[in-house]
């Protein structure tokens, strides 16, 4: 079980990069190593690196590798995201892709295709590092899928999945010939573009395992039937699925911030991404949880930090959990949704809030999940009697929603305290994998049961 | 008549904001010298100075202001340009502008204060630079305010005269205050917004004039009555007008690459320019003009560009005229429309083109306008017999449009070649204005004349 956190710079958010400083990198880097953590997750801006579809700068891939040697300096891992792309309410998305020419971001060759020559050049330029922990394609980059997106890039589920496997495929060569590159050749690594898509090589026994490469959603995958990057396309690409919790979602205003469908909805979505994985080995990971003041007190954070990820140890196959975030955005920074000055588990100014001090505690604990898995299931209908899809699964998993209902009743009333599995019913047949899952019982949704599906709100607000 | 070039960065186009290179600078500088010319115009970007609405770099000011420094070290003369804004096809405009954050770019009033406040800090950075030639509030920016952009922010005429307003009195601030900061303490021009919006002091007989304040347009302000940024836009703010001269208009496709209608169009702006100037001495100012090989076969780029600088010596009050462009945009570069590949009076590796060397050729002959304007001006039907303006003045003055037509008969049968000035029908009876210009006779449109308006095209490629 991993801890770490989302590193938002403390000097001049994300547009640092522009201003590229390693003595407040390592500041920054040091304070989240003070707290216990042992990774963070970091976000080059997309038209900063590739400001034209042909020109990725060499020097703003040198200053992502100069950042993850900085956290390594300190003791930490570190996952590149590649396509930011979004975050916290901001869109970066290259001119190369808006106004005259614009195109689609998911389906037009060149674009496409561009795209992927910068996930391998950043993943080339990092890949010899020895804290490098990942690369995830980049933060929630299905919000550019469909609406609520002001102009969404209409993308079919099947194009979805073309796309993850393009970027992951880059991902991976990127890795395996930076690596390469590095081992043949100091200083060879750059922005060409590489080819061939063979995975990293497997370590051996006892060493460290190669970078992982995951997809990141927001979690209109899981509660949103429209979403088109849904839990397939979560679970059937990368080497882990990755989950982002927020509770302004419906959850808190349904449950209160510190009612237990507020404080184990991450646990819970590390239990719908494991439903949808076709290996039940594939570590899960919650990658962004935070405790958003539109909804959760400040005086509730830390205790909402503390319940949230008390649960997730109640979880099987967790990577780990990665706090959103490390410091408060500057108020000198205009326009961010409010809750985003108040995120950090650091002030701007460096002080630790008492979030920080709840995560720091649970960090350094040596907290793990318990080796058995939950031993029962509540089981998902995902498929109609015929055996084909169902549409309204993903709204039954929404906050309020018939089978959330379900499943938080049973985490409450388990001996344990631990939320159950989910098991797909299209795979309830699937008898190996059941077993291996560690799942004795399952249990129906009861058809009695009041939920009542909430429309599952995705404001501009999230990070 | 001052010769210039718009600089166009041979290395990485407008991105080496990102990447800053003196010596790159250097090299170009050198390079535009060598022609005899005697200013640039420089272009930042403006996500890169202001990537949030409440911080502006003082790194990206100070770049600029080496930029200015290193011209002047080569002889030539700068004009900033705040506001790209748009640039060669592609769109930059901040995070804090696009998607989830999206404002009327014009009228939303906090969106304009901070545009007001980069156009005061950057005028500021600049401001004691003794070869500042002067601030331009941004390259066409009017191009955002109506369709065919594909995401117009809905502006109405009166908004856009608020808007030049506010830029202007922000430029005319930032330059007074910067110079003010380094006459009192050299190094405190920075980023912080300063107010107050006295003019810069007149300077002393003798003394250089003080830098230029000015709104530039692209031809819709001429040619399309919808245009909300039109010839009051463009005349009544700011120390000069400005015409931007680009044949893909129409001019080219009507009357041929060398034909009268397209050598002579740099000329018939500036003479459309001088009719809305409510003084006669207002300079003019061709700031954009080049030789797009979408409709000038590069062969003719050279007869082209050497008669369409003779033509615009014709004119009077001509401020100066600045080529587009300084540089070839590099093949390495995607998705530029094609003709930017070839505008340059240099290959992008440096080499002297035809249409260079017949720049320098003018530039170097000390060549200048007649001290007297011509004496014959034609009549604009600016209003109806009313008094009332009259829609659809803007599109006879369109290339093919009935006024255009009979500009260019009246030019082409002139015995000494130079096209008449314009007065407008609303303004004959000033006539103090109309002998200040020097027009001793008057002619209208011919009643028979068949001149077949054109839609004016404009393409999205528009540099």
């Amino acid at each position: 079980m991993r801890f770490g956190v989302n590193h938002t710079p403390s000097v001049g958010w994300f547009h640092s990069w522009l201003d590229f400083s390693p003595s407040d990198t390592a500041r920054d880097m040091e304070a989240i190593a003070s707290l216990g953590a042992d990774h963070v997750r970091i976000f080059p801006l997309w038209p900063v690196v590739q400001p034209n579809r042909t020109l990725i700068r060499p020097s703003a891939l040198a200053d992502v590798a100069a950042v993850v040697d900085i956290a390594g300096s300190f003791g930490l891992d570190v996952n590149v995201d590649a396509l930011q792309g979004h975050l916290s309410s901001f869109d970066f998305v290259p001119s190369w892709l808006e106004s005259w020419h614009r195109r689609n971001m998911f389906t037009d060759p060149d674009v496409v295709a561009s795209t992927a020559a910068y996930v391998r050049a950043l993943a080339a330029a990092v890949a010899d590092r020895p804290n490098l922990l990942g690369i995830t394609i980049g933060n929630e980059v299905n919000q550019f899928a469909h609406a609520p997106h002001p102009t969404p890039h209409a993308t079919t589920a099947e194009q979805g999945h073309a796309w993850a496997a393009t970027m992951v495929a880059a991902a991976r060569d990127g890795l395996s010939s930076g690596a390469a590159g590095a081992a043949g050749a100091a200083g060879s690594v750059g922005p060409e573009a590489r080819h061939g898509s063979a995975p990293p090589p497997a370590p051996a026994d006892g060493e460290r395992p190669g970078p992982l490469v995951t997809v990141a959603q927001y979690d209109a995958a899981w509660y949103d039937d429209a979403q088109p990057f849904g839990p397939e396309q979560a679970a059937d690409h990368g080497d882990a699925t990755v989950t982002h919790s927020w509770v302004f979602n419906g959850s808190a205003a349904l449950h209160g911030a510190l009612g237990p469908g507020s404080v184990r909805h991450g646990e819970y979505l590390l239990q719908l991404a494991a439903a949808w994985n076709r290996d039940a080995a594939r570590p899960n990971w919650l990658q962004e949880v935070g405790a958003p003041t539109n909804v959760v007190a400040p005086a509730d954070a830390a205790s909402f930090t503390e319940q949230t990820i008390r649960h997730v140890l109640g979880a099987q196959q967790v990577l780990g959990v990665t706090w959103w975030c490390s410091h408060d955005v500057s108020r000198s920074l205009a326009d961010f949704p409010e809750l985003e000055y108040d995120l950090g588990l650091f002030t701007n100014d460096g002080r630790l809030k008492p979030a920080g001090e709840a995560f720091a505690a649970l960090a350094r604990s040596g907290a793990a999940a318990p080796t058995a898995a939950p031993a029962t299931a509540l089981v998902l209908d995902d498929v109609l009697p015929d055996g084909s899809p169902r549409y309204g699964t993903r709204a039954d998993c929404a906050p309020g929603g018939r089978f959330a209902a379900a499943w938080l009743a049973l985490a409450e009333q388990s001996s344990d305290g631990r939320g159950p599995q989910v098991v797909l019913r299209s795979r309830l047949a699937d008898e190996a994998l059941v077993r291996s899952r560690g799942i004795t019982s399952t249990v129906d949704v009861p058809d009695d049961l009041d939920g009542t599906a909430l429309t599952v709100a995705h404001p501009a607000t999230m990070p």
